[in-house]
């Protein structure tokens, strides 16, 4: 068998240097029989359809086509034209004759499926064991679950059989089984990939997800999925950013230490504190929150009205073959056939509360930090337990769709007991991008090898943004600098630093007259100009907005040419206001000027004024 | 009995000229009693109590409490602490110890609580017939249905009793008996108002609203009552705007004709077209619109889910308590007895795909006006068939709460019958400044009385803004100036023509070089400035963070000086790029220079090029 390493970058290298689409494929089927675990999928393409489905694709290129021959599987729940849609249920099975919409897009951007992954039936569960079909073994340790509900799709991923798998994620299916394979588990924004095409489990929650081997791997196949799409009522537009962008201190919520819930599994408990500590290596400042309120939310989802649109999505089909169902599936859906519309509605109120309660406190950080697991758990504690043990898994997964956050489950490490170790990072609904960028460190500076390949990490690339994207740059010149009296002023509005850099040599820096705190001034000049050093912020257009309408005159916002040949809005001065002020362009930017003259202690000393 | 006129403006006047809020108080009295209408209130103050209120609110004194001595009637779904709380159920009954939210901020502005007032039992009606206590009769023509939920705040207004009065909106409630009483009904963007201690009818859509003689009245009171309250879940800030600011063009969108529902109505359909000729002559440009999906939206509200809510806010008390309710609201609320959890979430879905087709609908035009009803019904009509004619009278209102949308049921006019007619203008959350700056134009367009006492219309004041506001204002100088080739940008993002202005005398004004179209740069001088005609616009700082970021080089935005002493954010030219620029300052501003220059036909035949 082949060892081409399936990480995307890798295999385009393998492509790029002569390795067959037939080869690839052949590659995938040998790691199938050598997995010999009949659980992974419940429908395989055939070899001749995958060659033909590649032969369409021409010739290698990766620009064209960014998942040019990558191979990828499909949880079950999920339309793929002219292959069996069952989510677990034979009795449920239908053929669509078209793909749902994300698969269109993969398909179109050069990938090729394998085939459609087992599941726990109907998406209902973390656990990856309530299948009718063979349960899918743990690619770390075949003791534990594989988790699920995309279980199929989180061990082909881990097994290195694909390069990435897409699932499904209403309560934490598309990180829990990611956690439990030592692999990156990707669910976007509710809305930001289509669900056109995808059994619902709960519509207003559901989510398409990305496994993948890398954080980068990953946020390329959002990257190119992603779209509005008018079919779906829930879709959502959302920016897609280059990656490796992110502010240089990053406040990270985590829960309380004592709200944190391991169930008494220390070695959890420390594996998160070493992921902890991973993060405030890359520059995090962790900031406890109290989770109380985020466990309430998370209550609701089984325990409150949420499980009625589990039985909304198939009340025909179960009424009509209830016998058919899994038992414990069917014990858990025809639960909602109690459930009035009047509890219904008391449910989303409850929601509507938490919700109002964590605004604030979702705004108060940039991301959060949480176990993506309190434990783990053995198949036979599954089976011996099913209930209890799955609503354990969901401690930290249950309230981030209820929340509409995006997260990125992520390996950090291997725990003391040799078990995987994942935490998961979550933000507001839009900021996917922010996540999957410090995921990316995160996953790196964990050193681990790629799921259970073997392979090590590729060094990371940074990935570029395949939508527009809807930041606005702007350059700051003098008290805006990081460090500098009034760079809180960005931070305040979500401003988030791109890079250092220089303006083309047009210019022309002053220190301005009378200014508290001190302030250059930027003119751009006829002749006679110097390349002034700049930083470059980005930031949402309503809060460049209300950042440009609040600063004084005799400074303003215009085009700044910078010396690497591109240009963004940035900070002039009005020349009237010159006549008082000294030139300083000699020290070549705002910070030497502060560090050299005699106003430089004054200066940084000075305690941020916004 | 006193002929003060109780329209905010005159009363304050009166008040300054000397009468005494036990004066007002005794008209109060006087006017009920002339009233002879025992449906009006469900519960009075007593006149001792009021004397007490006013006594505490000190020497009058209109700026520190703009509503001072200011009489209004509160819906009995409404809390006014020590008074009971019927919903029109004396079973229900409870004397809550604090006011509501928005009572308690009308208080604090110097406003007095006159009593409560009857309504369709649990706000559950658009007809006001549905009542244990007595009907009470439409101000205008007795026949007539008073209209509802809120028929008594609705009739109390008519009649000049009080100045304004609460209400509450979840069909149709604010807007219906205002078109049927001829007078204003502001219901606003669901959330603006909080609704803590109201009770609810269906929490996720209730809103209060008010009623008043003339739109600004309404609007005053709004902006006194708005704010975020953290009390309420559903609750979100609202900017307030002062009124009388519009752009010059109107869009705005009606049913298109095909789609139009008179229900055989002749003097309704004469009557709406003519409000629609009125509009015109406001500078509207009327777009047809498709109204199917309004339609199906307003269709859910009754036949799907929805009424699960009104049950679940009174469930307890409802099994409890059934033959206590109104036979018609016990039909109606019973029903969701038989609504399961999984209805109520496909009603929620059926809700967001209209959402999702309607989205660009309502973007694609300023506002919407619609018939406030259909047509009218007596009360013999309604008690004949009480649940179909119900239905009709929310054909246009039913919609509105589901979609978000902020409307206000304005006065155009009486019908060739004699009967009131009404036109609700409708706009996206948040628009509700923009609703009632149209509003106010049209009901004084329409030249008549007010409600049902004979009063003319005060001439229109403008309403300050009593809120923070969250618009930035804009100075455009040339190629953005109205009518110019650039201005559709600023419409395109929403932005709104504040008013003509010139700059302080400190600027000089060039024609740049090189540019298409043609455009001026405005420089602040040191000395021998010039004063230039510029227009102020405004904008959300989203668009105008949008705006700036594309505004080509050599021009930016910096802080402009204006004439009157006031300053904004405005259009500014880099001094560098003036060397092959003219000066064309003595012109005074870009459109005499377009005018007088020989390029002027050119640049004013010129296509809008954005």
């Amino acid at each position: 068998m082949s060892d081409i390493h399936f990480d995307i970058g890798s295999l385009h290298a393998a492509y790029e240097s002569g390795i067959s689409v037939a080869e690839v494929i052949d590659t995938v089927l040998a790691r199938i029989e050598a997995a010999g675990d009949p659980g992974i999928f419940i429908h395989l393409a055939t070899k001749a359809a995958m060659l033909a489905e590649a032969e369409a694709l021409g010739r290698f290129d990766p620009v064209a086509r960014p998942l040019w021959g990558i191979p990828f599987a499909v949880k079950d729940n999920i339309d793929v034209a002219g292959m069996p849609t069952t989510a677990a249920c034979a009795e449920f099975a239908y053929t669509p004759s078209t793909d749902a919409t994300v698969v269109a897009k993969l398909k179109a951007a050069g990938a090729l499926v394998v085939g459609k992954t087992n599941l726990d039936q109907f998406a209902t569960g973390l656990v990856g064991v309530r299948t009718p079909w063979p349960i899918p073994r743990n690619a770390i340790d075949p003791e534990l679950v594989p988790g699920g509900s995309s279980s199929g799709s989180a061990v082909a991923t881990a097994r290195g059989i694909v390069s990435f798998a897409l699932g499904t994620d209403t309560a934490g299916s598309g990180r829990i089984p990611a956690g439990l394979n030592s692999i990156v588990g990707l669910k976007p924004t509710v809305g930001a990939l289509s669900t056109t095409g995808v059994v619902p489990a709960c519509r207003t929650l559901d989510c398409v997800s990305v496994f993948a081997l890398t954080v980068d791997d990953a946020y390329a196949v959002f990257s190119v999925a992603t779209a509005h799409d008018a079919a779906d009522p829930y879709s959502r537009g959302i920016a897609v950013e280059p990656l490796a962008v992110r502010p240089p201190v990053l406040n990270v919520g985590i829960p309380a230490r004592a709200d944190l819930k391991f169930f008494g599994d220390a070695s959890m408990q420390a594996g998160f504190e070493a992921a902890l500590a991973a993060l405030e290596a890359l520059g995090a400042r962790l900031v406890e929150i109290p989770f109380g309120d985020f466990y309430a939310t998370a209550d609701l989802l089984y325990e409150g009205a949420w499980v009625a649109e589990r039985y909304a999505a198939i009340r025909d089909f179960f009424e009509a073959n209830e016998a058919a169902l899994h038992p414990v599936t069917r014990k858990i859906i025809g639960g909602a056939r109690n459930l009035s519309a009047a509890d219904a509605f008391r449910g989303l109120y409850a929601l509507q509360a938490c919700k109002a309660r964590l605004a604030p406190v979702i705004a108060s950080v940039d991301l959060f930090c949480v176990p993506t697991a309190p434990t783990h758990y053995t198949v036979d504690a599954v089976l011996a337990d099913p209930i209890a043990t799955n609503s354990r898994l969901g401690t930290y997964t249950n309230f981030v769709n209820l929340l509409n956050m995006c997260g990125i489950a992520v390996p950090t490490g291997t725990r003391d007991d040799g078990l995987p170790m994942s935490v998961t990072l979550l933000a507001a609904a839009g900021r996917d991008g922010l996540v999957a960028s410090v995921a990316r460190d995160l996953h790196a500076a964990s050193g681990l090898a790629l799921g259970a390949t073997g392979w090590p990490q590729p060094s990371a690339q940074p990935v570029a943004a395949l939508a527009e994207d809807e930041m606005i740059e702007l350059v700051v010149v003098g008290a805006h600098l990081s460090g500098m009296p009034l760079n809180g002023q960005l931070k305040n509005v979500g401003a988030r630093f791109c890079r250092a850099a220089r303006t083309a040599p047009s210019y022309r820096l002053y220190e301005l007259a009378g200014q508290i705190p001190p302030k250059p001034g930027l003119v751009r000049v006829g002749s006679g100009g110097a390349a002034i050093e700049v930083e470059v912020w980005r930031l949402c257009p309503d809060a460049f907005g209300r950042f440009v309408a609040a600063i004084p005159p005799p400074l303003g916002i215009g085009t700044i040419d910078l010396g690497d040949g591109t240009s963004a809005k940035g900070f002039l001065a009005e020349t009237a206001s010159l006549s008082a002020a000294t030139d300083i362009s000699a020290y070549g930017g705002w910070r030497s000027y502060v560090a050299r003259s005699n106003g430089a202690q004054r200066q940084l000393e000075r305690a941020p004024s916004n």
